[in-house]
């Protein structure tokens, strides 16, 4: 090797290392291979282009590119329902047997006997009950792990796998493709924030601190010498419907530039993102495909459901104002990882 | 120029590129110049250096290295009183012709009575209420524009300079240095979220979704067709003493590595960084400096004070749980930007 191919083996090397080190890999195929062409998948490519384009009138400053999403029925599957309930049934399950006056009190009740109509008939607001008050009482790390043992070894009732494996493929890469542009991707969820934290890196590649959340309060104590923070039965924050453009501005402290969502929860914080100056992207998941995955609505005559309902009244605001619209039937080509 | 010459160029010219698109500039200079050498710089290169080194015991991947610090007194002047005191009590001058009933009550009579005494007994929570009362009953976006308008125009009645030019150097350098290895920066202050917002990219590189702080809380509502977050005069989090913890793990979702903080307020904030396994740095900066800053404490002897506090307790217990104490005279070169 003479001293040219030397210099040039080095500077090969400490390219290569330079690049290793660099955010961004270059990406020759297609961001968004799960993606059918269609409507969505161009409004996707378009805004991001747009965006993220130094000479486009619509360019934003990355700082400023903040992307929010829902998690149940946007980012993994919320049926037959959402999967921090079937935590909490199981959870309750677990504690029943020190808790004997939880067979005649609701919604504890409808849980033991598996009453899932009675159960569905509580509300969001009851179900949120019911998992903080079956959940207080342990430490903030204590829950941490019930959480990620129960995710370890939980299945999903009818695709018999774990739920982390139940997330929506297309939308995994949508995220990534939106922070191989320089977004930033948060979670907005009406699920208890806590729950969602100990698995969102790992499924979404998404921080803990990126997640916004439903809450229960949690007080500083000191136990056998060492600072805990324990978990009080008493509802702190309901992150859903006003309750997320409320905890958009709380947690983030801008306005978010696009914003995911599927239900009718989502409708305040995609008409607040839709709100502000410049491009702007909204856009619902609509469950049509009871083949690979569930129908829902009751928009578009589909049957009516507890978790995640998407009414016609969403379906009209939509076109109204013009959020987009995704079919997972048509839209996209597979629908879980390895699925297909 | 030959086939060789030309890979050469080419590979070196692919090398800039790249390297000029990674995070990391080269640091040939000391990163901390406003920091004399002494046990406080030297705590913190060596931890940097454990913490961000691959084959160190004690290395800590990226993602975990956050570092939190308190705002008034830590990172910006809190003397003659806390700047959001001051942006409070011109706000209730401002508003006080159509509040007659100001005149006779409490902490408002204070103010306009510039009682400086009676408002400092009101206490922490009572001086927040006050902020708090003073300010509610606009959109979170007039909030913004009236606190920027005042650290435009406002003046610190020493110094003669915008509160934004009051921040320490030596500590602007530390954010600095922290994120050039890898460290993310999070504020976690009594002060109000939404008054710190505003300046904190600007003045500190830390972005709006980075600051913890205490917060009233807001209501969604749709004005004129287009939705609005009212300011409510209801205190929603105190983000002090114990609320530092509690604000962590709400805001941030995981413990920090390093914590910064100047008072009493922060003595929580301290003991649950340095309750985590693995390497810790945990620092209290000392106003010890009346000539070119301010002297305060009770530790020490020097004298009291209501704003920002460090009473010998808290001396104590930073020398028995390994707590460094940075002496603003010793440790600081300079202590504003071109002050000296």
């Amino acid at each position: 090797m003479n001293v040219k191919q030397l210099s040039l083996s080095l500077a090969l090397v400490a390219c290569a290392v330079a690049r290793s080190a660099s955010a961004q890999p270059a990406a020759n195929n297609d961001p968004l291979p799960s993606w059918n062409d269609g409507q969505a998948k161009a409004a996707i490519v378009k805004f991001v282009q747009r965006v993220s384009d130094q000479n486009s009138p619509d360019y934003v400053p990355e700082a400023e590119r903040i992307a929010t999403f829902d998690n149940d029925g946007t980012l993994w599957t919320e049926h037959p329902m959402y999967t921090q309930l079937a935590f909490a049934i199981d959870r309750v399950k677990t504690l029943a047997p020190q808790h004997p006056e939880w067979k005649t009190r609701q919604p504890f009740k409808a849980v033991l006997e598996n009453d899932l109509t009675a159960l569905a008939a509580a509300g969001e607001k009851g179900l949120m009950e019911l998992l903080m008050v079956s959940h207080a009482g342990m430490s903030t790390a204590e829950f941490e792990t019930i959480v990620k043992d129960w995710l370890a070894n939980a299945r999903h009732p009818r695709f018999k796998k774990p739920y982390t494996e139940l997330t929506y493929q297309p939308m995994v890469e949508l995220l990534a493709y939106l922070r191989a542009n320089g977004f930033k991707t948060f979670i907005v969820s009406g699920g208890g924030v806590e729950f969602m934290r100990p698995m969102t890196q790992a499924v979404y590649g998404i921080p803990p601190e990126q997640v916004v959340g439903s809450s229960i309060k949690t007080r500083y104590e000191v136990r056998d010498g060492k600072p805990v923070l324990m978990r009080l039965p008493e509802v702190d924050f309901i992150d859903d419907h006003t309750g997320k453009p409320v905890g958009i501005n709380k947690f983030i402290g801008r306005r978010p530039i696009a914003a995911f969502g599927n239900s009718a929860g989502d409708r305040e914080m995609l008409g607040w993102t839709g709100a502000g100056d410049g491009a702007r992207l909204m856009m619902l998941v609509f469950h049509d495909d009871a083949k690979r995955e569930y129908a829902y609505g009751p928009a578009n005559g589909l049957p009516d459901t507890k978790f995640g309902a998407f009414p016609q009244s969403l379906m009209d605001e939509a076109q109204a104002k013009g959020w987009h619209v995704i079919s997972m039937k048509h839209d996209w080509a597979n629908v879980f990882k390895g699925a297909e």
